[in-house]
């Protein structure tokens, strides 16, 4: 549903007012609408949706010192505190009073968005906000998957990536420019398996009956690292079923469920290990690698008003990439 | 079933012969009679019994330089190759080409055990084999799972034990020598939770009905890191319900099963660490810790031929502490 | 110099008064009034010195969420901007845009000090700013030391603490809390070995010409791990030279200079780390180790007045554990 | 001095006779015929040199399972005892009870070596030994020293090299390998620079009196990293010179000595690491790089009996990459 809103004003010392270039339409937009993230975000609907934002700075608060009207940037999607201790470890996604605008309050799928100095981070002047939008939530979730993975991977280990979409084909593009992994994409796309291979997969298995056989035999009997960017629909036990011992699960999608005896996990000593979006400091890097074109996203536009294309052609698979959706005023 | 097998002979250069002083009594023993272990194992019925070994060097093949006979010894429950990668780096337990005597072969329930040069640890003057038999595999499990949990724990932070018994008990002791973790145990015994309070945990509690709410309270919302030494009965779940945001369950008790959604895992970013027993270099540093008087098991002693009542002392919950089984010879 | 000098008030946002209960008199101090750090700190003498403060909250900015006026508090050394790389990975003290009252700016040895939001920790009931002020940055440095040096100590590996004066003796009962190290301390004066001794030191050692004979004995060959306080007057060679094999060298202390042949550095495979004052979150935990008994502070109070006295009995080696100047006003 | 030495023969189970296929000349050699290697590593010469080996399993003892005679191998360049905490901790280099043959016992400029299954590791088909022989050691070091960087290195930090010569210009190899970073590159020979440029280092700067304001120019005020393959001459000031502040210097190359007071050291909390030669599974995953044609040696062949010529090349500066001494026989 598309309305007249009232654009947000500053009111307090660090805030950021952004006029939004361009907003990443998620999956999990599409949860959202049908009422899966009630419960854990405590939001009312109707909100405006968009967690995934880029744009320009037009006005900031007294106490903003990072940016100025007029600076392109990148919004971190939480709103941060920086006074708890997870703030104060780095860990913003921990931060015990964030909100996060899109999911638990009006985010930006709007003309603009109002944000907290902590929140944006300056475009070099090779990146254009549209092109970059939805790495701010995608791209950043995918790249603190593999950045968390990293340590785990020495040259030549094997590592699954199950699910090469949206954030499945910024995960590969990090997983290549971080470490020297063996790389193993599983999709049931034939579409997604080819733009892997494109993008520098070493094997692409199609998703079928013998993928766990298949893909054990091309890992030399298991994977050091499966990430797992679907979740749902079988993945959850295929991925664990491809581990070798002393392997490590990356849950990044969701929908389904883990559901192992504790048997299996202790005699192999496995690990499931959950993923939620990275860091701003992993946002400056995933920037580094974007103005290096060692991360580019394949994205499609549509104007703001079209956002119900947009989201159907999402929920019907038609769309390949990401959706980005760019108000009329730009 | 008590009966006569014939004494063991060095045949290879790095083997090594030890009369055994003392073999614990392990819930995974129960488990293999039961079958449990028959497809993971692949071991033929009958065999000796007896993973947590310790005792004195008899004899030793031509290339063994690290012991000598005389010397008193513990047993590191695996006979390693030394040459594979994970034996390479440090990871004895991921060996490629090990064997688990009491579990895929003759074990140390006997009076006499050949095991292999990397095997066997010298004891320090203070320390007994019968003493310490049951840190060889209960207690270094605890300790490895300790020290994976060491980095997470920051003074102050909250560790829940689940299960203060054989492994438990050593595991409390393990978190006091080596963190300033605030403990909370849980068990459904009296008299396991009258230990833990007197080995020095912070706080205990009765399993039941209100577990979660009851330690969710006393962590101040959930805990860092929970150590779950049972691994059923329902303690699987509680577990991960016991989870902070960003916290870790670490499992090492088994027989239950992990059943959770990937929208759980990945919304608090928590993670499920399966755990193994120890590499030679946790079992040093433990016999360091026995050695400082840190770790002390509670044990109670029978005569090898007394193993059935052993078993049903066991089985029946009548075992406080760690049963020892000790040849007759000694 | 003592003199009357107006008291500061709240101007930005995030801004807060302090009424000072304590500030801690450190040898940097000295080092100060001697100019030694003139062209590193770039400030303009005279001006109040004082970077070791707890007090109480007196007012605050509008932008202030974690602390309210009364609330005890112990300050954090340095004033940080919150917005840079470095505060965003909690390494408060390579923060971009710092300052550190008391080195280059008005510290604590006043009545009030003007601090902001980011550096202000409140104090648990337990804790009185009088009692911990000398924790602000000797302690914070002490533990930070430790903490850094808690990955590379094993139990039972061999830690030597050259310096058992204000800072070493918090190394050394945080060395007690963290690991289970064997700890040897080295100093000049008898009386700090016997506090050395007291608090839990394994071995004392007198400095003299055989101390590196001596102290490798005691350590089997060499430390796995040196904490040099003092980092002066032939410290820095004694400290390498009681490394073993692999071992780090930790330089806390200052005046003197390492001089060591590359031959040394890398035939041995050993480090030099540079220790600065630790992170908030670092002085965290260190109130949680104050508040549990396991650091105490040695201290002797002087009136804000005395601070001449202070100094004199500092420099003169009359002051025992850390002089702390307290207002009269309190 | 060339002369006939008596074949080596397997005398001990765990012994390996290996025919020399290459083996590297290093400037450590030239160290050794000056006698600067003399007390540490205790050798009476004369005696046979070759630290950097690769050839083909001739024979071996009867506990060796993970080669066979014809296999293809390269050699760690230490014979380790794998049963010291050390070598159980997977730090083969601090074995307690190693050697090293080619430094302190006779090495491989020879028509065979006699080494234990501890040295040997499998080359994989596309690897032949004459090519890879001066990874063992050269190649070995330098990949260890990245490795040991590489957590220390996010995307876009800058990393500067010091010497693109026989171990420089793997390091620069192995940083493009596993890191992000943004690599300048000093020497004083415009040929290495070149060398250096072609391999993909992002800027090379010709060691002048301006080198290290120029450097730290490119470096946006200094670098995260500094690879010091030369450690002498003054490279050893000028790699302090180049650090920001929390930055690590590593010393790989020696011959000149550090000099540095301690307050630099603690003002900027900056590391000084040692770097030896790396761990057999570093050496693994150096294969697996070098088999991906990720890292490509440079090399010049001199039969065996050259040797002179080999060293008087060396010696001027008139050997490009590195000089490998291949026996008459192959």
């Amino acid at each position: 549903m598309v309305e007249d809103v009232p654009e947000p004003r500053i009111s307090g010392p660090l805030e950021v007012l952004v006029e939004i270039g361009g907003a990443g339409l998620c999956r999990t937009d599409l949860h959202i609408v049908e009422g899966q993230w009630a419960a854990k975000s405590g939001v009312t609907l109707p909100y405006t949706l968009g967690h995934e934002n880029a744009g320009w700075v037009r006005d900031v608060g007294t106490a903003v010192t990072n940016v100025a009207p007029g600076d392109a940037v990148i919004l971190h999607p939480l709103v941060t505190c920086g006074l708890c201790l997870a703030c104060r470890a780095g860990d913003d996604v921990h931060c015990e009073n964030s909100r996060f605008p899109g999911i638990d309050s009006d985010g930006g799928m709007a003309e603009f968005l109002l944000t907290g100095a902590r929140s944006v981070l300056k475009l070099g002047p090779s990146l254009h906000p549209v092109d970059v939008a939805a790495l701010a939530d995608a791209g950043l979730t995918a790249y603190h998957a593999v950045r968390k993975a990293v340590p785990l991977v020495h040259p030549g280990a094997h590592v699954v990536v199950i699910g090469a979409g949206g954030l499945g084909h910024i995960g590969i593009q990090c997983l290549l420019a971080l470490t020297v992994a063996e790389i193993t994409v599983v999709d049931v796309s034939e579409a997604s398996l080819d733009l892997a291979k494109r993008l520098g997969a070493h094997h692409v298995v199609r998703a079928g009956p013998a993928t766990v056989s298949e893909v054990r035999d091309i890992c030399g009997g298991g994977a050091h690292v499966v990430l797992d960017f679907v979740g749902e629909r079988g993945t959850e036990a295929e991925g664990i079923a491809l581990l070798r011992r002393a392997a490590s699960y990356f849950v990044v999608g969701y929908g389904g469920r883990i559901d192992i005896p504790t048997i299996d996990i202790i005699s192999n000593e496995i690990n499931v290990i959950g993923n939620l979006v990275g860091s701003y400091n992993d946002l400056a890097d995933l920037m580094t690698l974007a103005a290096q074109g060692r991360v580019r996203l394949h994205t499609r536009t549509y104007p703001l008003e079209a956002i119900n294309d947009a989201m159907d052609d999402l929920d019907a698979g038609r769309l390949q990439g990401r959706g980005i959706l760019v108000p009329a005023t730009r």
